[in-house]
């Protein structure tokens, strides 16, 4: 079965924590990215979400990082695989929703 | 200051609410879709998401939904913005991943 | 039948021009836009795309659009939805790709 | 510089040629895709676009395929990088569009 909980890495060498996921499949953790828009120092934020808990152990999942040195939030939406050896991969892919000061320029809000 | 706390509408007719946001900025909520790309009868799904507190009312945000009915997660990331006589409105942006097979599906399985 | 020939404008207030759709479903044009996350002054810029010939009048298009102001390239997809009383209406999803210095810059370049 | 003409391939297998490029940039070619969400069988198609003509070798670009196999069209958007070795590597984003029947169905068209 997929289990979130743990660390894990991707390929830009952000790195994120999930502790224990409960009955209803939410989580929180830690993001540790690797990666900034902001002018601050990047620090470690925390993450909420929650993954579904299929038996085949290939769960797909969200959650939502808020970060704690700038204004923006980032989600993920993404999928748990289960490799041949056992080992698990996961897919993702994100928004990052930056503040913006009104409305008419809500449309560069999102990269 | 801007407070998800509630109940909110989107153009295509899905609502959602929003439980109590915490002193982190977490909360949990509802999500009732009038869309869907499943087979299954819809039902309502729980979120789980986090805010911004910014004191000028016009915090990000970020949510994840765990859809009841069917094997996928949506991801929402927004912005808070008050209007001119002090009604907030919500502007946001979503993916869909829905379940595939195995990873050379993963390419399709993001709206 | 669908044809993108003519002026559109979309509820930013940007507006494009597309010239004659050729046999293919080619076409070029001038795209107006009212928003900008460049330094410099905004230019009409050129544009250029396809679109398919469906008889039902529903036809998907895509196209291209090299900014003349700014180092970056917008793409669009969408779908042409005839109406009622026979007005068209196009429905699309943009990205905006941004230049970066470098590869480790990449996840930032799109909104 | 950066010139796209030739063949490019990505990670899923899918190949590409663009043929010489003009002197505004504006390039045609033929898209093989590896992978489909269609039902028919894949055929090659005329893709169509335009690329920046940056002396440093490190345009953004923008194209359209107009897949022949289905009623749906995809966009890409992306940067030509120089590797160390002079090797060029494009990293582009793209967005595909399938015919959807009415406006209610639009939200989910894209992927």
């Amino acid at each position: 079965q997929c289990d979130l909980t743990g660390w894990w890495e991707n390929e830009l060498g952000s790195k994120m924590h999930v502790d224990a996921v409960d009955s209803q499949g939410n989580f929180t953790g830690e993001y540790h990215t690797a990666v900034s828009s902001a002018q601050k120092p990047i620090e470690p934020s925390p993450l909420l979400g929650s993954q579904h808990l299929d038996e085949d152990g290939q769960c797909t999942f969200g959650f939502t990082v808020n970060w704690k040195f700038s204004d923006s939030t980032a989600v993920f939406a993404g999928q748990c695989f289960a490799g041949d050896g056992g080992e698990e991969v996961l897919q993702s892919i994100w928004l990052l929703r930056e503040k913006v000061d009104s409305l008419p320029s809500d449309w560069k809000a999102t990269r």
